[in-house]
């Protein structure tokens, strides 16, 4: 059996305990939450989120990118949030690599010329987390009453850690 | 209390019953999901996903867009996945509008010129689902012999349903 066909199996256990039940597509925390992609991070589990509660975005180290201001916006402005919570971890796949030898390995690897791709890797996890909060300051896209917090999350014991900006 | 003071409260509960383990960076299962923002899909409870099992990518939509390649290239070559999963969803932010109006709302309520940029509505939500894996298998930063497949959870029931490619 692949992973997809337990991961539906699974599914199947979950629907019998979810019942039906239809909450508004507004998050009623108003809060949208950007952060890693890591397996280790089960962000719901980590902050006591309910199903609805808010918005949760995820990519290669949570960093704000241009996607993940296109995605905000509309969290914003289509669906109500007010608030974002930047969060980084420790052992992070983008303190893993920097982007000249990785770019080198892609060539090499998957015979594609990225080599002005910036993979947007990074040494400082604290850093990192107030670099992304300073970004979603300066976007004209993000309005200035949004309030944004920084955190760090420690993948070996499930602790969140507030970094200010 | 703001949102944030609360979260990180919650995460303290988290955190006494989390204990100390280190997992392997590596995603256990090889897979990377890819799914949508949306408050009221929780990825790990709906696939029955344990810490360290699968890497969680999210966005407006779910959909496939160079930052969430970004994100896979690390995935896959820096941290080991092989198959991928779209998920996108019923009742869904990126349905409630279209580029056009958008633009203007954000024109007029930010006061950015954005009239070219492309927030990725949709309309058919199996369509989707398609498009993005479709995009996927023609990207040449994804190798051809990753598993793709594909899927639409139903936010009322909790229920995944395969999309076929």
């Amino acid at each position: 059996m692949s992973y997809f066909e337990q991961f539906m199996k699974a599914n199947q256990a979950y629907v019998d305990l979810h019942g039906t039940a239809h909450l508004p597509i507004h998050p009623k925390t108003r809060v949208a939450i950007v952060t890693c992609m890591d397996s280790r991070l089960h962000v719901a589990q980590a902050l006591g989120l309910a199903l609805g509660d808010a918005h949760i975005l995820r990519n290669a180290g949570g960093r704000v990118t241009e996607d993940m201001i296109r995605s905000l916006v509309i969290s914003q402005q289509q669906l109500g949030t007010r608030e974002i919570i930047v969060i980084h971890h420790t052992d992070c796949g983008a303190q893993t690599f920097e982007n000249a030898a990785f770019t080198q390995q892609l060539e090499r690897d998957l015979g594609v010329d990225v080599h002005d791709k910036d993979f947007l890797p990074f040494t400082d996890v604290e850093e990192s987390v107030r670099e992304d909060m300073a970004l979603l300051r300066q976007s004209p896209l993000i309005p200035d009453d949004v309030e944004i917090s920084g955190a760090v999350y420690d993948v070996d014991t499930g602790r969140m850690s507030e970094v200010k900006a």
